[in-house]
């Protein structure tokens, strides 16, 4: 009874969401099925849950009203949770750390990797602009200078695209968002990559969505597995990075690229591909936005790994209906799109001319730490998955009878917050992996810690 | 078909959604029964919405296949929609208009009455800030300087809470958009005031609410009328303005605030007080979170009608353990919180000493321009619903006989945009009204604009 409060209170379980069945909890739980049932019961007599015939429980959302004495003493419960199952940790963990904490598990590059000479710039341009701009909503696109400036690279890959084809949006992660929730329902499915980015699982649980793992291969998602799926579920969405893939870094090939989209043309999928690493390529590799025309997949980005993440700054290309109503939507949730403040900032970044030579020399300093990486935790016996062609993510492999989940839990003890396998998991196979940030381990402590919580 | 159709594409009607009954669809479009129930058939063969036994129909969301033929003409057509019913008219038009548009209907100051001297100062001290504030993504809950700002603020106040009770969200509107996807669920009942302000209609329709209005009175809602829907509808939510209430500028009473929380305690309903105009008011007024003590009202704001709407921050409190869920949900579904950068520009402006004294002349710039804007309107026999104690709206009836939609499209011809009364109302009673911007009155155009469409 008390994991499923946390649930519900810590947000991992959202109002419509459905309970795990009785024996996969039991099992998770290491109790008996007849335990689970009594709880179960327990919970829906409070209301808390609500029985659906022959599909299971739901929250019902009643969970959280006023001063509700479980929920109450919940919010003072320091129970860890487990970290080998709950996406949010890495995100609180990484994001809430004071400076004195290493975080070769976090999904960015430090400061001192960031244009922040460009950024100063920028703000000190926009400290003489127009009182217009800085004062108001601004257009409910974002923009025009930074959609115009996208078009520019969407056609010099191939892309023709047109203004009513790119919108702005608060971030990457919120662009996702919005199609999810124009596109999805509760109950449908959505394939994901297994292993793939954490946050799509905490994201697609706020839908109350089924979420279906597609094994991951070097070159994409693996065929057999995904045509099989496409067939027995009717997935409605298909969320993928195409080029350096998080976690593994894989690149999708031409021939994957190829037959997904002929698939997902046959059974009536929309794929959303997320490019947020495309800057980190040393060369463009394929994608399905490109080969499609942007017809049925739709395109995201952000510019919070290669710019700045304070800068909150995401866009969405796709059909121009789809972003006529994606706008609407975007203002019914959150009014204005970007700020056009932040919209400016990047635009400019972009278009001074430093912004191509400032990821000329990240590209070259993060293929030395790799390198580097790989070869420091080869001699630990941890072996990368693959070598990326690029970007800062290493997958990599423990020795065996390793459990990721445990050495991170062991790290976060001496300061060092690691990214264990089953994060990124649907299937929860990931056990034995971890991903690494190669750009945050400079610091030798993190060695260290690592060699001890693995001895 | 066509109406439905534009309805899903222009995102007025989002999958999950019932439909208008048969009858009530009838009536507002002004055909038989028979031909919608044809309408709805074929749509249903078409996939696009659902019958559910009992329950009327859906939309399924398979409304937007990729190159779906009806579709694809929608997103050429260029069908006026009916301005008096849809709640993104006002804000599309306001928002996308040309700076010589003239926008009495808006909902912002005109940039020369904002601080904007403040916000060039504030971007030049950002432009020397440390690396990682201008690249890093902040705290979960947003920058620690401005949240504990505004914890000072309750103080003053008389609201005692902590920092876990405090976070920043992207804008109020999302804030009040994370609230919403924590507590309701698709076919609970909300109460908001008839009038209210036009976004909250597209916000909760987007969670596929139902949406009850409780008839607003000079002192705050009818308390009848909230009583008797308190009993009958059991609504989860009821979402208000308590200060210079959007659109009429009314202020809640102390008896009548103190009336709907003790009915709110009695059934269970939490309330969420949208305290965006505050800093407009000449002296605080009622709050309902201050006298709940922030137990069952949420209270939440923003920094776009004072200070900025190109700056994106706004705020939640609550108690801690919804904080924590919202905050889960926040980085879920946009990952980071507002800004750093955003948050930290709006910490140096509101302690930078000056903001206070900005307030107070743009409080008696609007006083002066309140009663010119109601003088000149009377002349045309155009009379305040109440002369509000502050802000920059008024809620003015129409001379009989005259339909403001009405009114607002010829006006729209002439380059003058003006918020019609029934996008506020739930109940469409509201026809004979308009709210005008005092602050965007100052152009001798919209008057003459005005005179002519009722002449």
């Amino acid at each position: 009874m008390a994991e499923i409060w946390r649930r519900i209170a810590g947000g991992a379980l959202t109002p419509g969401d459905r309970l795990p069945s009785v024996r996969r909890f039991a099992t998770a739980m290491g109790v008996s099925p007849s335990t689970v049932v009594e709880a179960y019961d327990r919970l829906e007599a409070e209301g808390v849950i609500r029985a659906r015939r022959g599909s299971g429980f739901y929250v019902t959302g009643a969970g959280l009203p006023p001063r509700d004495p479980p929920l109450m003493a919940l919010g003072q419960a320091d129970a860890p949770r487990a970290p080998d199952i709950d996406p949010f940790w890495v995100s609180k963990q990484s994001l809430d750390a004071g400076p004195s904490v290493l975080k070769p598990g976090c999904g960015w590059l430090p400061d001192d990797w960031m244009p922040v000479a460009a950024l100063r710039k920028g703000l000190r341009t926009l400290a003489r602009a127009d009182g217009a701009l800085l004062t108001e909503y601004g257009s409910t696109r974002g923009p025009l200078a930074l959609r115009r400036l996208l078009l520019g690279r969407f056609a010099e890959e191939g892309i023709g695209a047109t203004l009513d084809q790119v919108m702005l949006t608060g971030s990457g992660t919120q662009a996702i968002d919005l199609v999810c929730r124009l596109l999805l329902r509760p109950g449908d499915a959505v394939l994901v990559d297994d292993p793939c980015y954490f946050n799509f699982h905490a994201l697609l649980r706020a839908h109350s969505v089924r979420v279906i793992g597609v094994p991951m291969t070097p070159a994409g998602p693996d065929l057999a597995a995904f045509e099989q799926v496409l067939a027995e579920e009717s997935p409605r969405l298909y969320i993928t990075n195409s080029a350096l893939q998080n976690p593994t870094g894989a690149t999708l090939s031409p021939q994957t690229a190829h037959r997904v989209l002929t698939l997902a043309q046959a059974r009536g999928l929309t794929i959303v591909e997320d490019d947020i690493f495309a800057d980190f390529e040393p060369a463009p590799s394929p994608r399905l936005a490109i080969l499609d025309g942007l017809s049925r997949v739709i395109r995201i980005g952000s510019f919070s790994k290669t710019l700045s993440s304070a800068i909150r700054c995401g866009y969405i290309a796709a059909r121009p209906e789809w972003i006529e109503a994606l706008s609407d939507l975007q203002i019914a949730t959150s009014f204005g799109a970007v700020s056009p403040v932040a919209g400016e900032l990047v635009a400019g970044i972009l278009t001074g001319g430093g912004y191509r030579k400032h990821m000329e020399e990240v590209r070259h300093r993060l293929t030395r730490a790799r390198l580097a990486a790989a070869e420091q935790l080869g001699r630990l016996g941890i072996v990368p998955w693959l070598m990326p062609r690029g970007g800062f993510y290493l997958w990599c492999r423990l020795p065996e009878g390793l459990e990721s989940a445990m050495i991170a839990a062991r790290c976060r003890g001496e300061g060092v917050i690691l990214a264990p396998g089953n994060v990124f998991s649907v299937a929860q196979t990931a056990g034995a992996f971890l991903r690494f940030n190669v750009a945050q381990m400079s610091d030798p402590r993190v060695l260290a810690a690592l060699a001890r919580a693995m001895g």
